[in-house]
């Protein structure tokens, strides 16, 4: 697609970096592309700039793992977050997404991962040392696993619950499964109706 | 979205401009802009600077208006190609769709329009000027027009077969309307089976 004969190589260079991209196929790509020839200038060379800037300006932070712009995120930084409460996800977009709730107040932990044999993901490449220093630091009350809920997620759950079922004094917990929000019974598959149904909560 | 509390400003920004294209919401922004950070630093920046060169190094032809490094466009300039045989489209794109089947070997002509009163392109919006001057020029021999299948597309198309009826020894042509190639008559509508049905062709 990208070495038609009519197309400049301008355009074929941005269509080839585009379509490199998950979710966009070779006329996704060309679409956008056009539609950056013609949108003005500015607005293309400032979505130019800002991706030069990403990987440059971006890290992750050394306690949690999530998304930063210097060595500590703003999540740990904040001095009204409370620091004793850890929610442990897959992946730092994760932590995105729970923010966006604005109700949770304590901190995170990136897995960076999640025991996944046929991916090659042992225990050895979760972020799991890091974990065991802030558990071992004695300032950790709650461990809040939100790992996803497949086979996977459910296994890295079960892995960490029990790697510090022995720590005095930490409370181990896992997000709730079931019906989600505004779901409706009948197009619900049978395991989260199951699983709903086994984890009702009484009514008082 | 892009000003969620754990959301580093670098992230943001790449997301807002993302979220700015067509066909592209929030949620999908976010799920490239976070590929991005994932994938290495080296293809990040080389589609910065393929976006930063696009509007730099890209024009239109001032003779076809499709679209051209230089101020003639590869196949105005390829002697091979027949210049007497002119395809009018409505859209830079259409040429390179065109432009795909690898077998047209004419030349293009694009409106950059279709007549659409409702969207206030009317016959002074078109390039027609240029093609006048083609015609006049009495290089030309045909004119397929290939404007779309649309109320406006083909408003436009008997338009221009208007305006030049008569002309001596120029042919004008539209482009064949039925049954898509793999179509299956079950799926398509009412119009399209009425148009192949009376646009038949004799078996021969």
């Amino acid at each position: 697609m990208a070495s038609l004969p009519g197309m400049p190589a301008p355009l074929a260079s941005v269509i080839e970096h585009l379509s490199a991209m998950p979710g966009i196929g070779p006329k996704t790509a060309m679409r956008l592309a056009i539609s950056m020839l013609e949108k003005n200038r500015h607005d293309v060379v400032s979505l130019a700039q800002s991706l030069h800037h990403l990987h440059e300006q971006m890290t992750f932070c050394e306690r949690c793992g999530c998304f930063a712009e210097k060595h500590r995120c703003m999540i740990c930084d904040a001095p009204s977050r409370n620091h004793a409460l850890i929610c442990v996800v897959e992946q730092a977009v994760d932590v995105l997404m729970l923010e966006r709730m604005q109700t949770f107040r304590g901190n995170y932990h990136v897995l960076h991962g999640r025991l996944s044999p046929i991916d090659g993901m042992g225990v050895e490449q979760l972020r799991l040392k890091s974990l065991d220093a802030r558990i071992e630091a004695g300032e950790v009350q709650e461990l809040i696993l939100a790992t996803s809920a497949t086979v996977d997620g459910e296994a890295t759950a079960h892995f960490i619950a029990r790697r510090y079922a022995a720590v005095d004094a930490l409370k181990v917990s896992r997000i709730a499964r079931g019906v989600p929000e505004g779901g409706e019974l009948e197009y619900l598959d049978e395991y989260t109706l199951s699983r709903a149904l086994d984890q009702r909560v009484t009514w008082d």
